[in-house]
């Protein structure tokens, strides 16, 4: 009996990770290129569909292609496009669901990155059977995806879930959106060097996210105090999350959920002491389950099973 | 032919106000009750049913009950029970919605107040047709009801949309809650009260914030000031609001609503400033458009009215 099969996208600022995956999550085939070698979409889209194309007649008698998923930054799911994208090279609108679906013939969903990988999640991870969660993604920056009812948030323009850009202070941190305070200045890889500098202000070198936490192995005051800081804010906005949708469980991904208990317990703690009051005790908060490696493709490729599945 | 009427209730902490609605929110009948006259709950459901029931024998020509829509201060969808209401003379767990359909046989729907008014909002008022929208009463607390996707947000435990507790300001004012800085300290009857208490100590004399109002309509400059505040606070609140579910429109009902450009040009302008970039200029902060007077009976009716529609 032949099977079906997606071909799962996921647009990044330095890469792009492409493959095939199953209806049970197994992946096929899982390629790279450098997105910055495409200054044109259409270049990035004809190689990428060459390969995919290539390993489909590899697969021929077992497999057929039934859709394509797409996770990328500032990708609209209502039009497929990508819209105005700060951290890539294309600028303004690139349609590139329709650029995909003309290439390969079959159904084609796009979203944002985060909005996938929470999807992949509910499909392949943690989230499995839950209806109600969100999901936070802790990298360069703060970003979120929102499930209520079994269905992604996307709202009105498709832009819902903008966690990383609810103020937490007002004249806050500057943020890269052009406002101040927002969450992710605080609650990601860039926030909480931020807060290390600011700790530990004579520590002059460049140093990374992964940096910090090997400082706080190591038993540095500053270090595990940065982390202590980030999970309090991480904590008191997460509580305020709750108040919105009252979800089952929040999940956390991404290179600072990697630091275990040093970003997990001040969160929880700081969540549970902010929470109203109905809402205690009863809430998870839990890293992924998500493969950091295979999440992106799992997240793409799930955007299309949820479809057909539903 | 035979037409299909609902029951309506509405639990407030002082009246029960309760009536019959037709599919087009023409309300047949509407009465009301004392609450705290009826320390036992069966006893105000015996004495409502017992109106309703004479009322449908006088219609019983031209109608007949398919349901009994219920909006309740801490009223859980999911159970059908008011849980834990702190404003209600009722304690523990009230299985209000068992108890009317025990008495009425039909179908009965149950939610708190500001979601029954954001459906009724959506059913026969400014909503009508839209499927993102976010509902906020200002009132002694502030309620709300978001919906998405055409869809009440109940979460997975029924009590979804207490923006009203989102915490502000961590140390902020003392809510009722027991938490510091909630939203609702500071935007709503209760909150204006206090802020121009702070603004204008020396006015030792009682008053409402229907006094406030009318002191900024006489030019008083720390009445104007107190809702410029609460105007200020309340925009970055759903400018916060819009990063979650990305709402078409959202709207304001109750007292502090009435009062017009005084408390809507500070808040949009506060909502804009404080709107991340891909928001601005597309969502709307209007009033609510349903009757101050008969929006809890439309509300609560429309609850049954949309899972009948749906």
């Amino acid at each position: 009996m032949i099977q079906h099969l997606v071909a799962a996208i996921d647009i990044g600022g330095t890469n792009t990770v492409f493959g095939l995956v199953d209806v049970n999550g197994k992946i096929l085939l899982k390629e790279s290129v450098a997105t910055g070698n495409f200054p044109i979409p259409e270049d990035l889209v004809a190689v990428v569909c060459e390969h995919i194309n290539k390993s489909l007649i590899k697969f021929q008698s077992k497999y057929e292609l039934v859709g394509v998923g797409i996770g990328a930054p500032n990708g609209n799911y209502f039009t497929g496009n990508i819209e105005f994208a700060p951290n890539l090279k294309w600028k303004g609108i690139v349609p590139l669901s329709k650029l995909f679906s003309d290439k390969l013939s079959v159904k084609t969903v796009l979203t944002n990155d985060a909005n996938a990988a929470a999807i992949g999640e509910m499909m392949f991870g943690a989230a499995n059977g839950m209806k109600d969660f969100i999901f936070i993604t802790l990298g360069t920056g703060l970003g979120s995806g929102i499930v209520v009812n079994g269905e992604m948030v996307y709202g009105h323009d498709g832009f819902a879930g903008e966690i990383g850009h609810v103020i937490m202070f007002p004249d806050g941190r500057q943020c890269g959106c052009g406002r101040k305070g927002c969450l992710e200045t605080y609650c990601s890889a860039t926030g909480i060097k931020r807060t290390y500098q600011q700790l530990s202000p004579n520590n002059q070198q460049q140093f990374s996210s992964k940096y910090i936490f090997d400082r706080a192995v190591s038993g540095d005051k500053e270090a595990v105090d940065a982390f202590n800081y980030t999970g309090e804010i991480l904590g008191l906005a997460l509580a305020n999350s709750v108040a919105y949708t009252s979800p089952q469980a929040i999940f956390l991904f991404g290179g600072l959920a990697m630091a275990g208990d040093f970003i997990f317990k001040p969160t929880i703690e700081s969540f549970e002491k902010n929470l109203l009051n109905i809402y205690k005790n009863k809430i998870k908060i839990q890293p992924s389950q998500l493969n950091e490696n295979d999440a992106a493709i799992l997240g793409a490729a799930s955007l299309v099973w949820k479809e057909i599945i539903k």
